[in-house]
């Protein structure tokens, strides 16, 4: 009801914006998820983006800054005045802080670091130290953290203190005097307990934890795994020091997948941070470029081929009807398999000594889809082509034709499923990321064999 | 230390199966968390499931079904006797409890039913009713629920009551007398304000809902977006009908996207639900044979053009060389395109408003990219072949071949990075998954459109 009579805040605020209404702008803007916000910054030209932080302020701009794709950061922070900045940068969590720091140009490290207070100078150097993509560099400091011996009264008092700082509640962490971790309660847990309940008493082991040098997909992927709000992350001595929070593992393995899926296509170098459409074609070009000419190369082995087989096409052009299908059904059926094996892979359900399970599955998968292409294709040749009656310069029959181009396919196949099936493994073997298997690489690939194999079956049955 | 000493539980749990000592499996199980549980009986034999589940009791057993790929619920239940199966049945959250039903066979589904307590009778007929894959098909209807005119001290009463059975606290949502969504708490807030403060005073408007009849995919991201613990999902009069959780969103969120992987790769049907590993050579190989055999028909116009031009290779047979490259460049390129928009969809980042903006980025990358491959292969022929001093067959210059090709793939990567960004947008538009378009579809196609453009660009540039 409500909404109907009251105006939408966003067209509110494109209002102002527009009209330059700096009062009209705020209360819109005060009434915006900063999720939505920053997806509306970001489309913005630069005076509406100046106007906009302006007026609504370090302290609203905040929240806005640290959902910023990442290049856009600096130049949202050089709006401000050094003594805006410094409310923003004390404002900003610790982990978005890092952030800031890892993604702006040193000179603005520099300068934004000497605004900040002496705490949380200490806190982002130390917080620097871990690599960006591991759990170390996605964790936030800001977590619950009790003592056992504490009564559920003096374990809400401390809380209290730290409760608009800590990223959650939902799990209370509890260390020892050395801020070891040693067990984890839940705020439902303080609050329905009576106040002299020791912590002791109604703590629980937290089994789950991580590294802070592991690799942030995998701390993403125990967090999923069991259905943590937050995952502890702790050095090699077990002290606390920080946590994953679920927001940063949705984030995490969203941007995992979208790596995977853009590998897969033979895109490469980092995603970008800015949506797709507010991406240039410039670097939309720079990403692609290397693999299609690298490809390209590649192709020119198939042209080899090709090449040196021209007599055999010369003498039965009817061949020719066959060869993309015969090359195609190789990269269409290795791709499936690779991408099967690297998703696989991805979600963990592969390990290492699988190899020759996955070859010996793959095999047989291969085999029934290679023979059932072999079948129908034969059964196509064999009724369908001399009822067309045209001059096909061949000078065989065409059960020889349906023989020939039946076993190709099928080779053609078996051979390129159990090869997109295996070459991710073999990649993560010498430790590069499947994912590099891309399908057009492995296409590019099984086109050779593709060819080879095809005029070599074709040239022994036909006799050529 | 601790884990030195002790030995790793799965491996106590692994002696105790293979021996068949049921106290020590009961007491390694216990320490074992559920999902790793769930993990070790899908790789376990007939009779090795049927000693765990009967060992461990339906209690410890409700949360390993509750994990377990859908294919192997039904059998994981029939181990348990009527009395045991009304125990887990009633154990189970209410949203599990669902998906139990929707995944058993009908006859399973009435047993079953008759097995439940009149509530939860009422309860899973209510939840059955929504769609499997929407908002109200997934959400839980365990929710922290009190009104506005409580205070904190009768609303910690009437949570206390609830709060086993409430999947999370971390929010807590106010309704009204009618039951309709009036605004949220914190547990937190709850627990540092003084008893008799007002729920009123202390509630935030709940501004992110969604609508039980929302795909569950957009629910997801709305979480996501948002960065909620718990999403309420409302009927259109605004009542309170459950939520659906972070952990409901990252699980959703990863199998929309192994889903959208899969389709690029011209994988068919619903993904397995059991790992890769575990599902058979046969449920690989039907989800792989339909587009398998429907694009090797597509491949056959490929063919066609070839056998049409065989007089223009008979004539320059040096054409061979570079005709695998000209044709593949198209696939690649059109596919890094598809997959880009694809993805972009997914994320939410492109509206159908914006096609043409798109296919303007599209065709300056495009263009970019086959110029950088023209040129290059240019070079590539202008300068290597003449000095590998070998019999090409060619009765023509080098330079005249080398514009051909070079003139050729420009075209075909311009043509295909356009049709490649359009395509899955003109899906969209006739309401089909973009992710139809799949790499190997858009690939055969293209191969065509390269065919024709090659021997025709070759044909009047070299006079063939």
């Amino acid at each position: 009801m409500a909404d109907e009579e009251n105006d939408n805040p966003m067209n509110e605020l494109m209002r102002a914006l527009a009209a330059a209404d700096g009062s009209a702008l705020l209360s819109a803007a005060e009434d915006i998820h900063y999720a939505d916000l920053a997806a509306l910054y970001e489309n913005l030209n630069d005076e509406a983006r100046d106007f906009l932080l302006k007026t609504i302020g370090p302290e609203l701009a905040t929240d806005l800054v640290a959902e910023l794709p990442y290049p856009l950061i600096e130049g949202a922070l050089d709006h401000f005045k050094p003594a805006q900045l410094r409310v923003l940068l004390g404002n900003l969590s610790d982990d978005d802080r890092v952030d800031v720091f890892q993604v702006v140009s040193e000179e603005a490290q520099v300068r934004f670091f000497s605004l900040l207070g002496p705490r949380d100078k200490e806190l982002t150097r130390n917080l620097l130290k871990y690599e960006e993509d591991t759990a170390g560099g996605r964790m936030t400091t800001h977590v619950g953290r009790i003592t056992a011996d504490m009564t559920v009264k003096q374990a809400i008092a401390v809380l209290r203190r730290d409760r608009e700082d800590a990223e959650t509640l939902s799990r209370i962490f509890v260390v020892d005097a050395q801020g070891r971790l040693v067990g984890k309660v839940r705020l439902r847990d303080l609050a329905f307990n009576t106040w002299d309940t020791p912590i002791r008493d109604i703590m629980a082991e937290a089994t789950e934890y991580t590294l802070a040098s592991t690799d942030q997909e995998e701390a993403a992927r125990i967090l999923s795994r069991y259905d943590l709000v937050v995952l502890p992350v702790v050095d090699e001595f077990h002290h606390l020091l920080g946590v994953i929070t679920y927001d940063d593992a949705l984030e995490i393995l969203q941007e995992e997948s979208t790596e995977d899926i853009e590998k897969l296509a033979a895109i490469s170098g980092e995603q970008s941070e800015v949506s797709y459409i507010n991406t240039s074609a410039t670097l939309h070009y720079r990403r692609r470029v290397a693999w299609l000419i690298g490809l390209a190369f590649v192709s020119i082995a198939s042209g080899y081929v090709m090449f040196r087989f021209e007599s055999v096409l010369a003498k039965a052009g009817v061949l020719a009807l066959f060869l993309p299908m015969v090359v195609a059904a190789g990269g269409n059926s290795g791709g499936q398999a690779a991408t099967m094996v690297i998703r696989a892979m991805a979600l963990g359900e592969i390990k290492a000594g699988n190899a020759l399970r996955i070859a010996w599955k793959e095999a047989r998968t291969g085999l029934y889809l290679g023979l059932s292409l072999g079948i129908t294709i034969a059964a196509f040749i064999g009724f369908i082509l001399p009822r067309m009656k045209q001059n096909t310069g061949a000078n065989f029959d065409f059960i020889h034709l349906a023989a020939a181009v039946a076993v190709a396919i099928t080779v053609q196949v078996l051979s390129a499923t159990v090869l997109g099936a295996m070459l991710p493994i073999a990649a993560r073997a010498i430790r590069l990321d499947p994912a590099v298997v891309s399908s057009p690489s492995l296409a590019s690939t099984v086109d050779v064999s593709g060819m080879l194999i095809y005029f070599t079956i074709a040239g022994s049955i036909l006799n050529l």
